[in-house]
């Protein structure tokens, strides 16, 4: 469920929103190494505004053909802001589906893409590449079915890196040691030169909607040959530990840092 | 999808929200003969009130396990108002699943139950069974799934009987005739004595969730069966002709009356 001045500015263009409500819910396909079939939609509008409704439409349906996703079914009602809700539906073999719950230690942990330049985007909407990072994300469909039977978990990052990853711990009952300076990092913040904004953005930063798993050392090769295919970078963040559900995250000199917590919808 | 100021006031009683929100999503199941199965339930409140959301998930999840519904995802976000979108999934044979393009000149129509209860109860509230009606529906879910194979076409009355009847003749390309004498009413319109407040409410009030269904008559007495069966009234309210998608209702002299439009979100 997106609302409007909570999860999208009023005046967000609605193409882009379109796009991006469709991206989130197919990414949690992607997570899950989920081919994406159906999807429906529950619209709630201040008004009938017939331009911003065939934008919105253009952006969701340009995504969703690109996949070969068909709308189903949903609703359409009068709310006082935008509020959108999408059900994503998906298949995949139950032997082969992806879960938080998968991480043994050993496991290398992943990353695809790089981090941090949606939230960039949110606090720097004049940077393009930030902000085209948060408005209109890309769900990792083809890298979630080719992780099928390769990766042991997978999530998408939603709500950032170290919550996301928390996620995978505590469903996991394992603990995860990482190294900040091998997180792979959105291009903008070289120039920036905001180490505190950048740590921020890279461990704490929601919305880029890349994804997070982990593998055996043994699948190093495999996962590097699949990252040269999808032209997708891979990133070798970490690893998996025995251990209760924590998460350290060394620096440059092996110091463990201080990680900002996610965000949460109802704190007081 | 249901929004709190619109589709229900903000002092509603949580419990009965609870049960409605996923009576009304059933009882779309119920129109097409469906058993239900999955629901999915996304949710944006204004903050996280203990006793609210434990009063909802009663409601909820009392009419859920009386028809074996599995909760199996969905949302939580903040949001101004109260909104409440679900999706529910059941499973019907596609041979035998109701249609609303199924109608055929020759058929019976029947209703289920009685209208304008519920609409009774918006107007006044403090007409007790009104407001149960209103606040409280029962998705007519065993006499969807023994239509099947039985019924023509169905729809339940969610936008009262004229425009949802309506949607049948739309999507059959048919016409119908029904008497409004033989309308099954609820029993508090007897000691009203308001004759346009009934009518407008039995033939243009909505939230009845009544199954409005066509069937041949050679189906008459199946169905009276049936009902004895089901302990739920199912009344023959008139037919269906052939000619262009409209709808004739009769009064006690056999001159046309005027029906009221249905409610439409976006009218200016």
């Amino acid at each position: 469920m997106l609302v409007e001045g909570r999860h999208f500015l009023p005046k967000a263009d609605p193409r882009s929103l379109g796009h991006k409500a469709l991206a989130v819910n197919l990414s949690d396909l992607a997570a899950m190494g989920a081919a994406p079939k159906w999807v429906l939609l529950a619209l709630g509008l201040p008004q009938a505004d017939e331009a911003w409704l065939s934008a919105f439409a253009a952006g969701f349906f340009a995504l969703a053909s690109r996949y070969g996703v068909d709308l189903i079914g949903g609703d359409t009602t009068r709310a006082p802001q935008v509020t959108i809700t999408i059900t994503a539906m998906g298949e995949v073999p139950s032997s082969v589906a992806l879960y938080r719950a998968g991480a043994r230690p050993g496991d290398d942990i992943w990353v695809s893409g790089d981090l941090g330049g949606a939230s960039l985007g949110l606090v720097r909407p004049e940077i393009a590449e930030a902000a085209k990072r948060l408005n209109e994300p890309e769900p990792r469909l083809e890298l979630g079915e080719r992780l099928r039977g390769m990766a042991n978990a997978a999530i998408d990052v939603s709500d950032g890196l170290a919550g996301d990853l928390g996620h995978i711990l505590e469903r996991s009952r394992v603990a995860a040691v990482i190294e900040y300076a091998l997180i792979p990092r959105h291009a903008a913040f070289k120039r920036i030169k905001d180490p505190d904004l950048e740590r921020d953005c890279v461990l704490s930063g929601g919305d880029d909607y890349e994804l997070i798993f982990t593998a055996l050392p043994a699948r190093r090769a495999d996962l590097e040959a699949l990252s040269r295919e999808l032209g997708l970078p891979l990133t070798r963040i970490g690893a998996i530990q025995a251990g209760e559900a924590k998460l350290t995250v060394l620096d440059a000199k092996g110091k463990a840092m201080k990680v900002k917590p996610a965000f949460d919808h109802f704190r007081k």
